[in-house]
């Protein structure tokens, strides 16, 4: 991490400088207004507060920090994410590390006990740097918290703050007007935005507001969740494990501390008669069930931390925005919906809090572009195109993979009787793999991913993909790193230049960005602002060489004393060749365009200097 | 990291429920009342208040944290050792990492310029798992207060109060007496102490109370340091370098945060002539210096945070305690001093703070097993008996590094002037690398460190030595981790069991820990203890087995619920056996009883019960 650029800070390096003016009071106009402090407003306002320059407020009906339940997996993609925001190493260490997966099935000596059929590992190796790990939302949510305290605008929620309505008129500047009551008492508050975030869950009102509805399967298939402390024989508690029994199914997640453990339970298919009684199960009959399941190990629950009943419902609003307007009319959106409030899904394939905090990752940045004039206002219209889609896919991977957990396990002696082998179920879930990881997302090309022409020259970083780092050497200290750990949450635009095998390319490319007057970082780059502060290109080189032969553009001078930035180039690891890992072109090398969410926008060749400015040109506004 | 154990506890797993009766305010008697709150004082502060029984206060004449300046770095040990108090995570993530140093020289051509003779790596590939890594003290010691303040203790120091003085009198149980004094006036303050721990600096009051002087060497070199912010064409500046130059020489040390950069030049020797002049050195000199020094490179200095002028001078006390009094009589002490306090020594090296912090580290524990019961008073004898030589060898160790980065470099046209050879001084650094790792240490054979008759059973886990961690799988929740990760700092011993071929031998002594009426786990532990509370058993197998298969001590009942703690088993990592790496008989196995600071107390065989019982027999109380 890089700080003292501006001068040495005693303290707390993650405890950037305040910015002007920033203030704890909810002021009556404000950039962004985010409805809702779970994951996905949590994840876009720890985002916004980093910029100095734009004001965002969180509302927030309930009374203070969330402290238990709710969601817990944590997919290898958001710790990546977590990582640009400098919040993976407390994570990493406090949370359960999900290593395998293990199966088990009725035995096929006596259907009422339970055996165990396999054991996987959780994640394919090299699918990411990182572990899939699983951590209380309260606490992941604590993170982002500390991490807004920390940011420039030293931002944190206003609680107790419903939404009331919104509307939408002319005004010039700030058109959406929001009307909030306290929950707590007191009088409405009135707050004008630029633009409101609707976080608000499967409940949204900010959706009802926009006429979106989320459509799609009634609810049919009901699960009680539990988290427990428990005393139990049965030997993979401390694993990730999908049971299937005569007496039913169910997940177990074992949890952060070494102690906790969650029980996801199948209470079987909702009808008109029976779910008022299903949504009533009382945590006694969830345990007696999970009892059952379990048999013939003993579950002896000691303490029921948190536990609730709901159904499965894979629903979908057809857009993420109020881009359309009640006359059908196309519109500049100016009022967003994220997480819960545009898709549902269920619990199990651990994929609701990572899809939603990632839709959050691809507005952040956007609406940071557009707010600090860097980007058009086109620009955003690119959330819902590209999100709404995720979505999609999330719920049909959803409705297979809840199919899967919910089928009854396969008798051998009563095959006519249906239901799903555990061989199949092991096989499905490693083949889920890479989706469940969170890393199989790929945005179809549009305006801000570029079509292959030159994908052959990084084969291994799929355009549209997230960007999958992969280890390097730092020139200038000699530093063991991840190459994408380059990438903050920081807004910014990177450029990695792979080195061609001469070097001619590469260094044509660093002259031309440097001083070519077409030079996407000339043209986009404000006046005075650092060299890097819109794109940060970053070079790697096949061979090290002296820190004193680097191109003038890989040692930009920056801040108020000019002082030299020298991490801007690397070298590949001996020990794991990026070049080989990620089929980068040893001949030609490649230059590879990443947005400030860690996606790849377009590989392209390092002379390539025209398709570069004609791929940005739509994206930024030249300053 | 462990936690929930006794039910779920909302928010920051480091913040420990607070002690019964836990207060700020100075109480007029306590446990244990430590006079400095340096990197000794901190250490030791941090060790104390994770034991909720055991009242501490520090005293600290500064009116708050330190801020900047001071020592900078953190050798490999120290890092392991923070590893234990949880807090490597984020001083890894925030420090510079020393991956490599390069040497300087004056050029052959023209003896004004310097030119690079070579560059070596900092760390000896498998010395640690942890890297040799550079950040502010002032960070160092924040870490520390905030790992205190979320203690049990809930510990911070009480600033502005100096130490007046101290006596030692037939008080039954707190024989110490100080006399503070406030620095910002108010009223003296009496403290009663069980036991009164001098951390406060090379002036150390403390030293001086109990008879004991900084003995050795007057100073004779001087050099002058500073921070600073700086533009250079020098190419190694992100790079530790040792510069040898016509105009003298520097060490250059990268900082934290990519821009910071601390130089230690060289300003010659002191006589009385000139010291006056030399200790008035003015920070401009110091620059002007060491651009003489950088030529032809130009050092263009932006910033200068911090910078003071020293003398080396390796001085030592005889014992590190009060234990003989004014009449040469042996007594129990009471009264100890550690860090500055009772050694002194150049900067270069970069071991004074680690060492001392090792100083606390080794004391900490001592005293809060004796004030906990489970050892006699008689085990705090031996932190003089083993800290004073460790002193020793740093300060003869000090003499030849300074002497070696103090001397002028050789001049190939002019062989009889003398001088050390670049190549010399690289040979010299990358012999020493493992005593600046910090993980030379070596205590003598003793109360504490066993005899090496079974040594050959673990040829890598030296007796004496810090118990040299290695890569495992966690057997119930297969998490690859480092082995040395189990030891937390918590006043507890852990002993390693590595299987033996058959497996006979690990269950024996599974079963005899368990059962027997000697076994240590049985004498030592307190009545309604955790098993583990005393004596830590993990055990390391070669082969997988099914966690049902564990002898029961290795999945202990522990807290209010009697929940089963999963963590006491591991499995070889294919990837990096434990077993070749650290030297472990594959016939045989091993037992490594490891103390509670990390140190390898002994080596047995597995069946070697009654030489275990007859090794901590004199340590450890019968509860």
């Amino acid at each position: 991490m890089q700080f003292h650029l501006n001068g040495f800070q005693p303290g707390d390096p993650d405890l950037h400088p305040a910015a002007c003016g920033a203030t704890t009071a909810l002021p009556e106009a404000v950039d962004v207004l985010i409805v809702g402090s779970g994951p996905a407003g949590l994840v876009l306002a720890a985002q916004l507060a980093r910029f100095p320059g734009i004001v965002t407020r969180v509302v927030e009906r309930r009374a203070g920090r969330l402290q238990l339940g709710q969601a817990d997996g944590i997919a290898c993609r958001s710790v990546e994410m977590f990582q640009a925001f400098g919040l993976a190493e407390p994570l990493l260490r406090e949370a359960y590390w999900v290593n395998e997966t293990a199966f088990w099935r009725p035995a096929a000596a006596d259907r009422q006990r339970i055996e165990r059929t396999g054991r996987v590992q959780d994640t394919e190796d090299g699918l990411s740097e990182f572990p899939h790990v699983i951590v209380n939302q309260a606490r992941i949510q604590d993170y982002l918290l500390d991490s807004m305290l920390k940011s420039p605008q030293r931002l944190a929620p206003d609680y107790n703050l419903a939404l009331a309505h919104i509307t939408r008129d002319e005004h010039p500047s700030h058109p959406v007007q929001a009307t909030l009551q306290r929950t707590d008492g007191g009088p409405e508050v009135q707050v004008r935005a630029r633009y409101l975030v609707g976080c608000d869950g499967a409940r949204s009102q900010v959706r009802a507001a926009i006429g979106q509805q989320l459509r799609g399967d009634a609810a049919n298939h009901a699960w009680g969740v539990m988290d427990v402390l428990a005393v139990t024989d049965f030997p993979d508690v401390r694993l990730k494990a999908a049971v299937q029994s005569a007496a039913g199914n169910m997940i177990l997640i074992p949890r952060e501390g070494g102690h906790l453990v969650r029980l996801y339970v199948d209470l079987g298919e909702v009808t008109e008669a029976n779910r008022a009684a299903i949504r009533a199960t009382a945590v006694e009959a969830l345990i007696a069930t999970a009892q059952r399941i379990l048999q013939p190990y003993v579950l002896e629950v000691k303490s029921v931390v948190w536990s609730s009943v709901y159904e499965v419902g894979q629903r979908l609003t057809d857009r993420f925005d109020d881009s359309v307007d009640a006359a059908g009319q196309v519109r500049e959106p100016r009022v967003f919906i994220a997480g819960d409030a545009c898709h549902t899904h269920s619990a199990k394939a651990g994929q609701g809090m990572n899809v939603s905090m990632q839709d959050a990752f691809n507005l952040g940045w956007k609406l940071a572009a557009v707010l600090q004039g860097r980007s058009p206002t086109s620009l955003l219209a690119s959330y819902s195109q590209e999100r709404q889609p995720v979505a999609q896919e999330l719920i049909n991977f959803d409705k297979e993979w809840s199919a899967m957990m919910g089928a009854p396990p396969k008798d051998p002696l009563n095959p006519a009787a249906g239901g799903v082998d555990p061989s199949e179920l092991q096989a499905y879930f490693v083949q889920a793999g890479r989706y469940t990881a969170g890393v199989a997302t790929r945005y179809r090309p549009g305006p801000l991913t570029g079509r292959g022409t030159w994908q052959a020259l990084a084969s291994g970083l799929a355009i549209g993909a997230r960007f999958h780092s992969a280890p390097v050497i730092r020139l200038a200290d000699a530093r063991p790193m991840q190459l994408g750990h380059a990438a903050q949450a920081d807004g910014r635009w990177r450029l990695y230049a792979f080195a061609d095998a001469s070097g001619q390319a590469l260094a044509g490319l660093c002259e031309y960005l440097l001083n070519d007057p077409g030079s996407p970082v000339r043209r986009f780059t404000p006046a005075g602002a650092d060299l890097d502060s819109v794109l940060d290109v970053r070079a790697v080189y096949r061979q090290a060489l002296p820190v004193e032969q680097l191109p003038a553009l890989l040692l930009p001078r920056k801040g108020c004393f000019g002082l030299i930035d020298y991490e801007k180039a690397f070298v590949v690891d001996p020990a794991a060749d990026i070049f080989a890992l990620r089929g980068i072109d040893p001949v030609h090398g490649a230059l590879v365009l990443v947005r400030p969410d860690q996606y790849i926008a377009h590989v392209l060749p390092l002379d390539g200097h025209g398709e570069l400015e004609a791929f940005l040109q739509p994206i930024l506004v030249p300053q």
